[in-house]
């Protein structure tokens, strides 16, 4: 098993991406090649003592994407950015797997314009995992397509079911449609549209519309969106739990002597559920409709989050999502050819 | 100064309803006026011994619209309505406000059709206070245009600000454009067309396109985006704030006797936070763009959360908002006619 790793073009440089690559090799026995500039790759594997690593090789890429580049015009003009030169070894089948911390919008057009697109899916979508009170609620698309078709979205229901089933191991994992109300008649022009397309499509679990509040009920396991939708959704969640566990603290350490030992005591509660709910602890999010596996990570990812992400990409590969996808996809094309005659 | 409350279609019926009014009268020495089943309201007054109040008065409305009807029918329909007859006694001044926690579909359809849009409003908003980390940010539309035109969103923007400035204290309050990116170039075709408009306008102090994480951090006082996605924000606002309070509780009890004690001296620490994060201390949203002004409940509101709403009512009358929203509005058409000129 071999991951590329873009180390190019992150909030925080190379020096937390080699960190991560270096923990994953121990941690999975996985490869990893690190994609960058190579004297900058050389020099903190050297500091991390991990040079003569075996399972840590590096391709040279001389050019970067930056986060303010426009995507599409970034990848066409720049042959030998990182992400690019990532992108073509994994569809030339020289990497299993490819995690960037990157650009999100230059990865995703990388990915369809280098590895390709699954048959039938018009446009990727990002799928996220998101904490929920039982386990773990997938959204997608977080951010992948901003304005969305009908079939875009029973699309993104069918890819992420197969996420919840290979890689979360539920079965027959339950579809929601976000929407502002449960009834079928509730909705925006998009999810009124959508909603009997859903209901027609055997390869989900259909429960129909879902609301705001059932993203961290788990009352499904999988939430459907837009990207503009799921990248909302997704921001105001991280924020909001971030907020709330701050506010517990100035709470807690406003609140005299008392209140200051009753910290301190729940302290080693709170930091594993803290642990739970770390976006992190996932490392990134799938890139679901290309057709090698494609994992993309916060620009601001540490080691932890990268290692996480490279330990992600091998499950990605073991569990063969990528053909599971493409068979549910080629399934419902079908059906719909036959639907059509 | 008189409120009407609309007492009828609630998830826990007039009981609660009644009894937030027999409270807000106490604690604003505002009138209510109970507008519902007569016989019922009376029988509620009579079990809080509020008979014979002098401030609480009754109007009979023989029909109820509830939670599952088509909004627009039924308001045209069931011309007896409690939430027909509430709006026509509001549009004919015989109440200064008013107040509903019925179908939030049927209440907005009522204030457009029976109390009427103030001049240049297209659609009005439902504007919902939102705690964030350092006071409120104001999000709008939550809920009543699911699909909205960019000119919905600057007058939206106008009258959120409104808003801000007169009920929540705020000088020269900030406004953002909710969408994916801080570029003005990052968002969906609905905002990427809404924010130069936004731009243009003298009305607000526009501060750019925020994020899902602005809406909690408090970076900007008033969020703007459409009902669809201020609905599915509010929603899961509530969801994630109620899930991590019980994850916390699970946490402590489950952590063994020391995290159990500590637990037991934070409550009262917590129990003022969870106050203030406590969306009925606010009790409704303000339905902005018609032309008295309207609060809209949830459905499953309880006393304290009607009381609240009330207060709101009266806040929202004696503050002139409408009148200051008509102003504002105005100015910015006249803006709009000179340039086109």
């Amino acid at each position: 098993m071999k991951i590329a790793l873009d180390i190019m073009g992150t909030d925080h440089g190379p020096k937390e991406l080699v960190l991560g690559a270096v923990n994953a090799v121990k941690a999975y026995g996985c490869e990893v090649v690190l994609v960058g500039d190579e004297a900058v790759a050389k020099e903190w594997l050297a500091k991390y003592k991990a040079l003569d690593n075996q399972k840590i090789k590096i391709q040279h890429a001389s050019q970067v994407i930056n986060m303010d580049e426009h995507p599409a015009i970034a990848v066409k003009s720049k042959k030998d950015a990182s992400i690019v030169v990532a992108s073509k070894m994994l569809r030339a089948g020289e990497c299993d797997a490819l995690v960037s911390a990157g650009s999100t919008g230059a990865a995703s057009v990388a990915a369809v314009l280098c590895v390709g697109r699954i048959k039938g899916v018009e446009r990727p979508a990002i799928a996220t995992p998101f904490p929920n009170q039982k386990g773990t609620t997938v959204v997608l698309d977080s951010g992948s397509m901003v304005d969305a078709k009908p079939s875009n979205l029973v699309h993104s229901a069918i890819m992420g079911s197969v996420y919840a089933e290979k890689l979360l191991n539920l079965k027959n994992p339950t579809v929601g449609l976000l929407s502002v109300g449960e009834e079928e008649t509730k909705g925006n022009e998009q999810t009124l549209a959508t909603y009997p397309l859903m209901k027609e499509t055997k390869q989900i679990n259909f429960k129909g519309n879902v609301e705001g509040r059932d993203i961290t009920n788990g009352s499904v396991d999988v939430v459907v969106c837009d990207g503009f939708v799921g990248n909302v959704v997704l921001k105001l969640g991280e924020g909001l739990a971030k907020a709330i566990f701050t506010l517990i603290k100035e709470a807690i350490l406003g609140g005299g002597i008392l209140a200051k030992l009753g910290g301190a005591l729940i302290k080693p509660a709170m930091a594993k559920l803290r642990e739970r709910m770390d976006p992190n602890a996932y490392g990134g999010a799938l890139l679901l409709g290309v057709k090698a596996p494609f994992i993309i990570c916060h620009g601001s990812s540490k080691a932890y989050a990268i290692t996480n992400a490279i330990g992600m990409a091998v499950k990605f590969t073991e569990n063969n999502l990528v053909s599971a996808i493409t068979e549910k996809i080629a399934e419902s094309q079908k059906r719909n050819e036959e639907t059509d005659k």
